[in-house]
């Protein structure tokens, strides 16, 4: 059981089927996978031993799948880096999971003398972007030139396939190990209920760095299928390639199907190749589903609740509820039901099963649990009990097992589809000089679902305006994590034990 | 990753969908699980460690099923009886792998004085017929009844799940033993390309003891839908229960489609419902696919060739190889391409791939392939090596990865779906005191496909007739294995080495 079993088997059954198309590059099985086979040999004549770490720092592109697929041919782990985050935040997974090689492309080349000059240990940089290559660098076109293409190193099962990055709710990133067999058992439940359609092809909006996209990525090659990309979200844009490429499926966000259906051109376009739509991240989407339905009836809807603890879907919520009916009874408000080989419960407190209704915490068990988080014993004791996942979700089972998600446990914002872990931004806010203290917490937002707002207390006498604050946070952390709104008090709501009262904050916005 | 999970994820979703139907009897996956819990719980009271075997020598019921999950869930491993064995071949297994416990129905019970008599180790008798609990044993229905549910024992993954017997090469049955994630494994293949109707009820005709009936109870199972048992094979029966249960899949063996074709009053049944038909173990088809489509033209059919050693499923060929464009090409006389995880090749007698259309033998790998078998470590060195399962059978593939069986390179007859390794046959016959020289055969048969032939050479001055050969075999192995039809010759024809020619046997035929 290893992820590039499917890249085998694709290549000994259909070897000119399309594998990628990302603007006018295209490329069938046969020469992915020699690509594949390329570039597995580059990094190993880099160094790469088996089980070391590859990063890379990238829009979506043909070539992040081929990053995907030759890093594990040739024995490695990934490290997808987050694309949003700042250079300290990238500097601190690289060290953290000591990632010998990045693979960068013309977005965020310019990012490497920041990475080189804090980074403990300096990194190979392979250049995959457009131009020429910069200084400093090696090219990925070259590498895979000059490289002769090597066996697949047969690593599978519970050996480490990728180390993906998630908030921290201490305010540090964690690096979630997920095995082969983790990311292999993830796709299983979605290849049953929702197989990719025959001779389909798959378009990529969401990135691949994140656990979202990177699993659909592997459901489309473990089916054989064609995969589309675009570097980035666009409208208009992906009305033209949804027409133009004959896109069968796809995954957004609640934020980018709104975006696209509020096009002014919507309508000018011949969008009925699309077959399937796949949206997350979002509670509450009764809306969306109810445009979508009555804009591409052809479509079928289905959503997912996951974690990247769990490679990442817990439950999905398939086609059928989204009928009229299903909506009329509530049940498209669910996330869906526990996918096959999947434990889902909900317990109180005291890890004890709750009766249907009543609303606990998710936990979740399954093959497709990660292995724990890299280098952090304890963290992963906190989050693996007995086997059990604890997601630090709240929610309330019906007895039909569908899952109604009601409140986050874990102190975390959802904004545009991201997770923002308020410690992590309260951290950065209470190190600023003119800082006491800082509550974050999210607030409704029209378009991003939730917006990351700031309570501050200023020190006595100290003088810090919100633009001020704002430039700081973004030095530290990614874009989207700074708060889009800071409001100052004379105090916070506290609570006997000191703790602060974030129930209350929301309840007072400013 | 582990068997019961699937019920326990049944029961949390669909408790009140109908599991089982066996004639008047119908139950509840509520009710089903609630059995199984007390079975569990009833075995472990009657000694039943993890990972002990326990066995089951009964014609297919909705108590097959329990014993199944019941076993499972008590932490036991599963020894499902041949039920064409002799005495003698029940008494070899129950000994190989020490089975403490056996359950049997009406049909079979009357063995279990013999069985005493000859085994090493009597084990506990359980009767899950109907009428009486025969004396020294204990009914079925009494230990549910007074039992107390007990939790899932909690064993998945590599932990050993099933014990199943195969006829050996070298005249033993040999165990194969199936762990967890072996059949899970196995199953998803098939989950993904052929997942279970909706709703759909499945009607089991091929016995459960058998890997490819008690692998499609599984995925049956895994979809968490509805099993419906008939105790054999009966053409007017099965007509009948597919028109009144309204069933939507089977599998079975071509020789009872033929019959169920060849039946005077086929066309007075409504057999509509009937969405998957699944056959196997047949070398050439063609006549009963054609039959097939003309007369059920609603029917998605699809073939299987798989081996115990592998759980089953090597490869599938699919509905969409059984169109007329792809019967004209010849396509439907393959057996498919290897499925989701399993990785299959054509090798040489030095285990080198050869080109596609050369003939060579099938080699499989994959998280399905078996541990091993049983107490047997050369033999399991022989079929395994390099992780690669050596299947002895000869075909080639195409261009596109589809395999076309041409031959058996292992000495084997299939008869009426079953597999005979001529050496067990040639053994018995050997001991005989008449016999000098026995070698078996398949001839081909209308109905079976093949049939036992047996060429026997007398000892000088030695008496035997045809009649009191094959009554001497059926003393020492199942009816299916004796010899059809048998030949006196005054020699056979050898190679320099002094081994039967069986090629120019099979081209003099008596």
């Amino acid at each position: 059981m290893y992820m590039t079993q499917c890249l085998q088997r694709t290549l000994q059954q259909n070897p000119e089927h399309m594998a990628t198309i990302f603007g006018e590059r295209r490329q069938t099985y046969r020469q992915f996978g020699d690509r594949v086979a390329r570039l597995a040999g580059a990094l190993q004549n880099l160094g790469m031993a088996p089980g070391d770490r590859v990063g890379m720092l990238a829009l979506n592109s043909d070539r992040y799948l081929e990053y995907i697929m030759g890093v594990w041919w040739g024995g490695g782990v990934l490290n997808p880096v987050n694309i949003r985050w700042s250079v300290p935040e990238i500097v601190y997974s690289l060290d953290d999971c000591a990632t010998g090689i990045l693979i960068v492309d013309e977005h965020f080349a310019a990012l490497a003398d920041g990475i080189r000059a804090t980074v403990h240990r300096v990194p190979v940089f392979i250049y995959a972007g457009e131009g020429e290559v910069p200084a400093g660098m090696l090219g990925f076109e070259p590498l895979i030139a000059d490289a002769v293409p090597v066996e697949d190193a047969g690593r599978g099962g519970d050996d480490l396939a990728c180390i993906m990055y998630t908030g921290g709710t201490t305010g540090f990133p964690k690096g979630v190990m997920q095995s082969h067999l983790n990311l292999w058992s993830a796709c299983m439940p979605r290849m049953v209920d929702m197989p990719p359609v025959r001779n389909g092809r798959l378009l990529h909006v969401a990135p691949l760095f994140h656990v979202a996209g990177m699993a659909r990525a592997l459901i489309q090659f473990l089916a054989g299928e064609t995969h589309v990309l675009v570097p980035s979200f666009d409208a208009e844009g992906l009305l033209q390639i949804i027409e133009g490429e004959q896109i069968t499926e796809t995954l957004l966000v609640p934020t980018m199907i709104l975006a696209l259906l509020a096009h002014p051109d919507f309508d000018r376009y011949d969008l009925s190749s699309l077959k399937r739509l796949t949206y997350g991240a979002s509670p509450s989407a009764s809306e969306m589903v109810e445009q979508v339905l009555a804009r591409l009836p052809q479509i079928e809807l289905s959503h997912s609740y996951g974690l990247t603890e769990a490679c990442p879907v817990v439950s999905s919520n398939l086609p059928w509820n989204h009928t009229q009916q299903a909506r009329q009874s509530g049940l498209s408000r669910s996330v869906g039901r526990g996918g096959l080989g999947v434990n889902v419960k909900i317990v109180d407190p005291q890890g004890n099963e709750v009766p249907r209704g009543t609303v606990g915490e998710i936990i979740v068990r399954g093959p497709n649990i990660m292995q724990g988080y890299w280098n952090k014993p304890e963290e992963t004791a906190k989050a693996l009990r007995n086997g059990w996942l604890y997601t630090g979700d709240g929610a309330y089972m019906d007895e039909q097992g569908y899952l109604f998600i009601v409140d986050r446990l874990k102190d975390m914002i959802v904004s545009g589809g991201e997770n923002i872990y308020s410690a992590e931004v309260e951290n950065i806010l209470a190190r600023h000089p003119a800082v006491a203290m800082a509550a974050v917490i999210g607030i409704p937002h029209e378009q991003w679902g939730e917006a990351v707002h700031a309570v501050v207390v200023r020190k006595p006498g100290a003088h810090v305006d919100e633009q001020q604050l704002r430039r700081y946070c973004r030095q530290f952390i990614a874009g989207y994590k700074c708060p889009k709104s800071i409001e100052f008090r004379d105090a916070l709501p506290l609570s006997a034990a000191g703790k602060v009262l974030k129930r209350q904050l929301r309840k007072q916005p400013s």
